[in-house]
């Protein structure tokens, strides 16, 4: 009953200005599996629990000390996040308009996830039947005959490493959105208090998803390796090379990812086909202000932020941190294993250690964002430069643990010094990821130059708008790229001379010192993580604050939180695509060794002067630019079917604009759930199909015409060209979004006009232009990706 | 005094509503060649010229049979352009009124081209001396050495064969200027009498500059080809073979496309900056229709319809041809050689004689298109229809000469059927350009599914309108690489099969296969250019028949033809990117071939698996997005400079609006001018520079970590890259910008509210974004990716 009145928006009239609403619906959603677990005593639990921690650590004592240590650790961090999330939740709801209010945002955001989540679950079972069988059909590797691994147990294998993925790709999305409907209100409320408070709780709430995120991305990966180190006997005469065991793991990379780009696509098709149809009806055509609550829109608006930056940003990182992993594993392991060397367990193990440490120093860095204990104080300092000491406290510390890890790990009697090679490697990908950061905060921050270009380029009009932004969008590619370009040589460059050789002489190292520094890139992940989750939890704070209609003060505090936020998401993005650059270059190495296993001769290059490799190139690029366009083009059509069910509600509706009509919030949020779970398909469909149907195309022309690799080959064209492209698209999307955003915020703030002018309604045309750029299309693009380097990885015997 | 006048405005008052303007200024500029041999007697003029004819003929006939074959169809063909020309020229002017206007716009454009080519001149001079001296001190190839060309030698030849390829494509430029800056006005006179005289005249004019353009294309391509034969002896015992004489023609497509791309850099940024701001004023903010007299910016827009899309298409399309007639003479010879076919003459001249073909049928499509006889018929028929049925006339007999060339020349007994394979290569290539043609008009053309639904969005808004046009432009790049991917791949085979084998028994007509195809697609340039031509003849028409205020029927007109106009320079725009494709595919494997000559080693693979070429690779697409990013930059820029100056006069000069008093539009024509010639050189500076730096630095690295030919390999890659990228934006940057153009010309027929409605406007930002990207980037791309691969070409010694 309830539930059919908050659909049809029957929510009683309002009374002069409410500031309660009736109550909509207050019964949180709970899924299957939490509310069977609820039902079990309480100490059957614990038992269950320990009986489950002692399993774990036992195959951990059997596989390697290191592994008992990253469960530990993980353990820990888990336990940390619990009292964080605890110490979130103990903080007051506020009034009970406020309550209300997040309670429909958490119904649309739950309904959302549970169809969203339902159809992925669909298509990841379909997949994995899929998997199944091609791996039931293909050939073995000579590896895996020696070693015994029939081709059913390396099909199950992988198959399960798949639905584990998908599956933890899933909680961690959940999570995400779990925590950031439930910190709204509470920082909503915290602002009423200080700004200081209603911070700390923001960035504690985020601290908590980033720490399950990255914990869960580690301790998945770890309990795969155990659990088939010790049931494939590895290292035991006759059984497999633990070298060759991160291979099995790829699987769990090509699950995260996949539930990753649909969440991702499904989330930023939501939130921003609901932002823009909010705002061009509400802002353009009928100048109220933004979270206003006559809008029909806004909570679908309200939802948007969480399903799409919250739930989606959550399943990216898990899944870019997943696939850094697998994939520097297998690196590792292809390494040591050339290079001869003792004990590879170090060198394979090392980027679990190096993400359990990052737990430890994105927790220290969380904690050492503190509230003020003089309630009277309402702003002391600029939030940005707090969460900046935060980063510098965790980059200082990650420096440390950093230089430890390898010195533990990577210490070899072949090659000495290797360990101090590859601790600058790390180095320059921390630097990396610090240049990476500042770049996007210059192009994208109205402190700088460009934004302020772009800004007075509005002034003549919305055409001169876009063209700048586009201009800038373009240009800002080129510092990126360089940056990317000098890590990746410099990095290779000091692993190739570490004194690593193998059994010809060659120095090897190159590609393991890449992979490093793509560690060193990620190795603050939780950190950045938790400044990316804050940003939608602010701005959730200050629409709930705004719809409720709490006094100006309160609302000033959650607006400067609101910009921070949009700038550390803005930047933690350019971080995102650094490190997709990097892991996307490895996962391209393991490709190549895959197919070379498989196909029983040396697979080194890809030559792109042949007519097939080139042509595999352009179709690469090609889908980038076909994926961002649907990815697009699914947001313009579904803001237009916002702008038209918006106005018509103000039109039958007219009460609506005196206060007098209520609008019907629950009509737009079902048209946006609707639109964004029938969109995502196309685009996800499209990068899914197209690399398995081009690879099998080449392979089937190369049969005929002689030239067994030929499939092989064309896909790996198509995966470099597609990885080029995309970074390049991505970068271009994200920064042109994000400068639109702040030039639009700039004249916000009374510059050239201010709010209402000419040149104001130019930037706000800007601004949605950029939000499908920014945060579907753009995002998107990043898990796109890594997903085509990790399904090549997995279909590699498909195409020969 | 009189120039004074124009560049101050002083033209003095409007007479109520004149429909005479004040003399601007008659005196047509020549250049001083022309005036010199003006200064000639006529008889000494006549001697000269068949001394001159004589002395080619003589070469011709010492060269090859088919080089005198050649050269009398070009001879034919430029008597033939006389006659058009004079045809043209003998038709009236119209009204005084009519004529100063067209005054004006010949003085601006003149003016224009005479100062943007004395700077691309002396930058040509100055990259010659630095050509001359890196040829100087590179080494020299084996077959140099024993074939006697010494270093000088060998400089001087690239150095003329630039500085000729640098002047043509300036004359080329020049020829079409001259002609559009007189034709317009002869248009807009006929246009008062019939539509379809109107249409013939400007189809003539168009024509003789497109005969001209192939026609110096070919004929200077023969003369360096014939002097060189005869000078260096070739297949005389001890020197040359004529395998090898194509390579040294490489200076001539080099110095084309240098002068092209600052041709249509300049001339782009120019048409853009002055569209742009004339429209954002004049008809978003002053609702005056377009080519208004009382708009300032007026003149200044039509000046760059001549100067950006006359000059800079002859100057894009002469380059086109040459470096595909260049790039098809190398791979014919280094095929021939490897087959050891006797006389390979017939594979290396094969391009010369199918643009002689070309020339011929291209003129019978031209003859095709013929006025009425009853003047008073004033419209039958569409004038799209009829310019598609000379389309279809040429693309038949090109079909059959194009056939029977192959027999011709390609057949040899080693492979009797070989000349069967490269026929169906070269219908592959006409398939392909129609399929182009087709599917650019499917994605521009108002009349289908993806503009109606663009014109759509429009309805809810400027923002969703510059979403929906973003997505259609990056959809639209799929077919078209789906296209050019098969026909890549089918001449290929076609080629391999055709059964000409190398000594050691491999089939190795593939690439040439391709390149036939290439000559296939560009068999009917002559045409294509001519449509390409008469879309700004039209527009320019129309310009002078709204400013001289004919009356409402004669506009009409010409508003059917400029319509025409549009949908034929998307059209053909489509054309040239594919063409560019293929084109820049061929230099690839030429500079891998030059690359293998200079190093003395085999250099057949790009292996993107390594670092550094992967490097390569990202700063090749970035090359594509920072140019971009710059061109569209400038016209924003600019136009910025040119809507403040519009606003200023309308506030400064009340009298304007009420026709009282008269605009400053030299004014205009000075910013926008001097602004143009500013901004084209940092792009332009950014695409030569480039890819010598990278070649350079990397070599240097390659020094220190002992790998010779990396320089060349990351260059390679560069290249590969930057054409997939650039290929693909500038497929999106065309079809967007066409897109928009149409679907605001769709709503201007009245649909969806018609001019002056919310939706009209949001279509007009659509435009003025689209505009930089299809007259400014888009075709700069063009031109860019084959500059980017004659410059690799002739630089290939410093990579070593």
């Amino acid at each position: 009953m309830m539930d059919e009145d908050v659909e049809n928006g029957n929510l009683g009239p309002y009374q002069d200005r409410p500031r309660i609403f009736p109550a909509m619906r207050s019964k949180p959603y709970t899924p299957l599996i939490l509310r069977i677990l609820m039902g079990v005593n309480v100490r059957v639990l614990i038992v269950l629990l320990v009986f489950c921690l002692g399993a774990v650590f036992y195959v951990g004592a059997r596989t390697s000390p290191i592994i008992v240590f990253v469960f530990t650790i993980c353990i820990i961090s888990f336990l940390f996040s619990i009292y964080l999330a605890k110490w979130v939740l103990s903080k007051d709801e506020g009034p009970p308009e406020m309550a209300q209010i997040s309670d429909a945002i958490r119904d649309g955001a739950e309904g959302f996830f549970r169809t969203q989540y339902g159809t992925i679950s669909k298509m990841a079972l379909l997949l994995a039947l899929v998997i199944l069988g091609i791996y039931l059909f293909r050939s073995t590797t000579p590896q895996q005959e020696s070693s015994g691994l029939g081709r059913s147990t390396s099909a199950y294998i992988t198959v399960a490493a798949f639905l584990l993925g998908a599956l933890c790709s899933g909680i961690a999305g959940y999570v995400g959105m779990w925590v950031s409907v439930r910190a709204n209100v509470r920082v909503a409320s915290a602002a009423r208090r200080s700004a200081r408070e209603a911070l700390q709780v923001a960035v504690r709430a985020g601290g908590f998803s980033a720490i399950i995120v990255v914990g869960m991305a580690v301790i998945g990966v770890s309990i795969l390796y155990a659990a088939f180190y010790v049931w494939l006997g590895v290292d035991s005469p006759g059984s497999m090379k633990v070298t060759d065991l991160p291979l099995l793991l790829v699987g769990y990379g090509f699950g995260a990812s996949f539930v990753a780009l649909f969440a991702q696509l499904g989330g930023g098709i939501y939130t921003k086909a609901a932002d823009v149809g909010a705002d061009l009806v509400g802002k353009v055509e009928q100048g109220i202000p933004e979270d206003d609550p006559r809008n029909p829109a806004v909570i679908a608006d309200l939802v948007g932020d969480n399903v799409g930056d919250c739930a989606a940003r959550g399943a990216d990182l898990f899944e870019s941190i997943a696939a850094e992993i697998v994939s520097a594993m297998i690196l590792g392991g292809t390494m040591a294993q050339h290079c001869k060397i003792e004990d590879p367990s170090g060198f394979i193990l090392f980027p679990l250690v190096v993400h359990s440490f990052d737990l430890v120093v994105s927790s220290i860095g969380i904690l050492s964002i503190r509230g003020t204990r003089d309630p009277g104080v309402k702003l002391i300092e600029d939030p940005m430069a707090i969460i900046q000491k935060g980063y510098s406290v965790t980059i200082f510390f990650a420096v440390l643990t950093f230089g430890a890890s390898t010195r533990w790990l990577l210490y070899t009697e072949q090659a000495p010094s290797a360990w101090f090679n590859f601790a600058l490697c790390g180095l320059v990908g921390i630097m990396t990821a610090y240049v990476f950061v500042w770049i996007t905060k210059y192009y994208t921050d109205y402190k700088h130059e460009p934004v302020r270009t772009l800004a007075l380029s509005s002034s003549t009009g919305h055409g001169t708008n876009i063209i700048a932004g586009i201009s800038l969008g373009l240009e800002s590619t080129a510092l990126p790229v360089l940056v990317i370009s000098v890590s990746i040589i410099s990095a290779f460059w000091l692993g190739h001379t570490s004194g690593l050789i193998d059994e010809k002489g060659n120095p090897t190292g190159g590609l393991f010192g890449t992979a490093v520094a793509t560690m060193g890139m990620l190795s603050t992940a939780g950190y950045v993580l938790t400044m990316d989750m804050f940003g939608p939890i602010a701005d959730n704070a200050g629409g709930i604050v705004e719809m409720s209609q709490q006094p100006e003060s309160v609302r000033e505090i959650t607006d400067v939180l609101d910009a921070v936020g949009n700038t550390t998401k803005a930047t933690t993005k350019g971080f995102a695509i650094g490190s997709a650059a990097l892991a996307s270059f490895l996962l391209f190495s393991a490709y190549m060794d895959e197919v070379a296993a498989f196909a029983h001769v040396p697979f080194r290059e890809v030559d792109i002067a042949i007519p097939e490799v080139f042509v595999g190139g352009l179709l690469g690029s090609m889908l980038i630019y076909l994926f961002s366009a649907w990815a697009c083009s699914a947001v313009g059509r579904t803001a237009q079917e916002v702008v038209n069910e918006v106005r018509r509600q103000f039109i039958e509706r007219p009460g609506i604009m005196e206060y007098k009509e209520k609008p019907d919030y629950g009509r737009c949020v079902a048209i946006v759930a609707s639109a964004s779970l029938r969109e995502m398909i196309k685009p996800g469909a499209l990068a899914i199909i197209s690399p398995i149907v081009v690879g099998l195309l080449f392979r089937i022309l190369g049969h005929f015409t002689g030239r067994p690799l030929l499939g092989a080959k064309v896909v790996a064209a198509m995966l470099m060209f597609a990885t080029v492209s995309g970074i390049l698209m991505a970068l271009f999307l994200n920064t042109a979004g994000g400068a639109w955003d702040n030039a639009k915020k700039y004249i916000e703030t009374g510059a050239l006009g201010g709010k209402g002018s000419d040149c104001h309604k130019a930037a706000v045309t800007g601004d949605t232009v950029g939000d499908p750029f920014k945060d579907t299309a753009g995002p998107s693009l990043h898990v796109l990706i890594k997903m085509l380097a990790t399904i090549t990885l997995v279909m590699a015997p498909v195409f020969l």
